[in-house]
């Protein structure tokens, strides 16, 4: 199909102003020059598209380089406060958001407990969070990047389907933007995470890797080639709901014997609960009993080696690592990371997740697939949205 | 890094003519200044670069095409019989070999019986295909593309372990190329028809697929935004050794209850076998027992709706269904395609397949993957090797 010309001029100015900003933050400082050889644009094109840039803020020069023989080129970068991202991330049990530079670096976060709500008094929480980040903003905002959990079509920005929020078809980044006027991404917090670990975590930069929530829910981000896997049907990472275990209990998705029946953090605490149950008297039985047992007094058993805490998590940690031995089998890839509120119960449990996926998987290559914690303290849902956002409006990650 | 500009020049123009190679080959017919359209080069570069493919006749002028107000455009493509490849299927109990032209068409094609042989004998057996095809060629040659069961390092031809030929370590694309003089391409059998049914099952161009070989061994070649999955240890789509029963039998790979001891060719027979000899004197017993029963038998079998034959085929399609539920899981991806041997027990397999495949899904999403048999009576292996041959040397899949 032949465009009209002006529309091909127009979006070949788009896509070189992206190529362009890539280059930049994956480089960091850059000559003109060096930005043509990498873009294979012309020299012409290259200062045209970067002339642009300076005039937004988005890029400045900051001194010379080593010169090769003439004269020493001006360097080019990306100034990380040119502008700022809120970040979010619909966490277990609490709303987290954030003021976010270009370089990743979180300027102001703030936390709401959720205390039990849910839908639309679930979504009034977000809209507070928001207001409330950009009347505290330094810097022009590009926009808001959204890490929540259940089933989200990032293509859409809507959530499908996320469970304990009680949300359904909830288009969420059209809400966003018709009310703060920014534009919106939203993503599934798995993949948000396993963006930022890419971005982040050391030594996993352009090495593909999968990330694995393990908290409330189970859920996998992969990232291949550089690029978050999203799937025809916006689920691809869905590990939680694979069955391990025939005639086991009923998961909140509908099926019977699903990872997260036994991995999550409430699989565990209903199965601490279950076995704890058959020595009546205990501390674990009385707090199942009274429907007040949680992942903190599980987690206190469990380093006091009480039996159903230890049966409980060490199953936990075999599920899991069967689940990622067929993940294995299907992708190959060498960098798992895990995280979330589970990878608490340490090395122990780390070690019965290694063992069942290496015990399941091809013996010839069982041995370099490295599954670890990954060790941030950061908010990767949060960072992850917001590199997700600075993606779709500028087409460049993080400028690490 | 800054290259010396001589290779960068070189780059540049190897970069530009692949990119004008696919171009053509992806939109079969047409003009200079469309492919400077699509490939964002401009028209003086396509130019260039056309005029030197077409010295080398790998591009011809075919008349005009619609005029767009101005004078009509002239016409490129790439004629098919400009190059042919050598395309080998490394088989179950046959080496196959074929004459492939660029669109793919099977020019033609020899099947030599492995009577047995594997190790040095079977690799004569290679050699002697290659010289044979080879001595009947009526195209410039542009190299030699494998499919071959077993783990592949397609990135060095070498092939890392295939059990059933007793090759282990075996750098067949290095010993083709001393041997015959031609540039060589080594791919799993899984993987390289996978390719293929991308390109020609119907309506699957352009969709992401995972196709699963179901013969000898089960194996994946997972499709994914044009591109194969490789694997960081080039074993992507090894489902065939996902553990499926706990306490299984032995598997060819050293671990226990793999897929293939349930669901593969070998498998199922064993199977049957071991249930018939519950029935002593029945026909399926009498042929374990002597150790003759083989895939052709059961197949009898259950087409008479022997009790053995059915319990072994119908569990197959099971495990299969369970296995492809997981790679569900992780993956998305909406369109699976089954092809080999075992997908001859047809509709009552496929529907084991599709119900367990479908019970062990996501409610909210299990109706959207779509299990078929791939409807082509074509070589996919061998087609699939010789793409990715062409993509190797011209940067091009095939000139459909």
């Amino acid at each position: 199909v032949q465009l009209p010309t002006k529309a091909t001029h127009r979006q070949t100015r788009e896509h070189n102003t992206r190529l362009v900003l890539r280059t930049l933050s994956e480089a960091g400082r850059v000559s003109r020059a060096d930005i043509a050889r990498r873009t294979r644009l012309t020299r012409t094109t290259v200062s045209d598209v970067v002339a642009g840039l300076m005039d937004v803020g988005l890029v400045e020069e900051v001194g010379r380089g080593p010169s090769s023989g003439g004269k020493a080129p001006i360097l080019l970068r990306i100034p990380p406060d040119a502008r700022h991202v809120i970040g979010l991330d619909l966490g277990e049990g609490a709303f987290a958001g954030a003021l976010v530079d270009l370089r990743g670096d979180v300027r102001r976060e703030i936390r709401v407990p959720l205390e039990g709500r849910d839908g639309e008094e679930a979504l009034t929480v977000v809209h507070d969070l928001v207001a409330k980040l950009m009347r505290t903003a330094t810097s022009p905002l590009l926009g808001i990047g959204v890490g929540t959990p259940g089933i989200v079509d990032t293509r859409s920005g809507t959530i499908r389907w996320a469970v304990n929020l009680d949300w359904q078809d909830l288009p969420l980044a059209r809400l966003l933007t018709e009310r703060h006027g920014l534009p919106a991404v939203v993503a599934n917090d798995s993949r948000a995470a396993a963006l930022a670990a890419y971005t982040f975590a050391p030594g996993s930069r352009g090495r593909d890797l999968v990330a694995i929530k393990v908290g409330r829910g189970v859920g996998a981000g992969i990232v291949l080639r550089g690029e978050l896997l999203l799937g025809d049907g916006s689920s691809a990472g869905e590990i939680g709901h694979v069955r391990v275990v025939e005639d086991g209990r009923r998961c909140r998705c509908g099926n019977v014997g699903c990872l997260e029946t036994i991995a999550s953090a409430a699989g565990i605490v209903a199965v601490a609960g279950q076995l704890a149950a058959r020595t009546p008297g205990c501390t674990l039985a009385r707090a199942a009993d009274a429907g007040t047992l949680d992942l903190d007094q599980v987690r206190a058993a469990w380093a006091a080696d009480d039996p159903a805490a230890t049966t409980a998590v060490l199953e936990a940690g075999r599920a899991l690592g069967r689940v990622i031995a067929g993940l294995e089998g299907v992708l190959d890839i060498h960098r798992i990371v895990l995280h979330g509120s589970v990878t608490a119960f340490g090395a122990r449990w780390l070690e019965a997740v290694r063992a069942e996926a290496h015990g399941h998987t091809l013996p010839t290559r069982g041995n370099g697939v490295e599954i670890s914690l990954v060790d941030l303290d950061a908010d990767l849902v949060l960072l992850g949205a917001s590199a997700m956002l600075m993606t779709s409006q500028l087409g460049m990650g993080l400028a690490r």
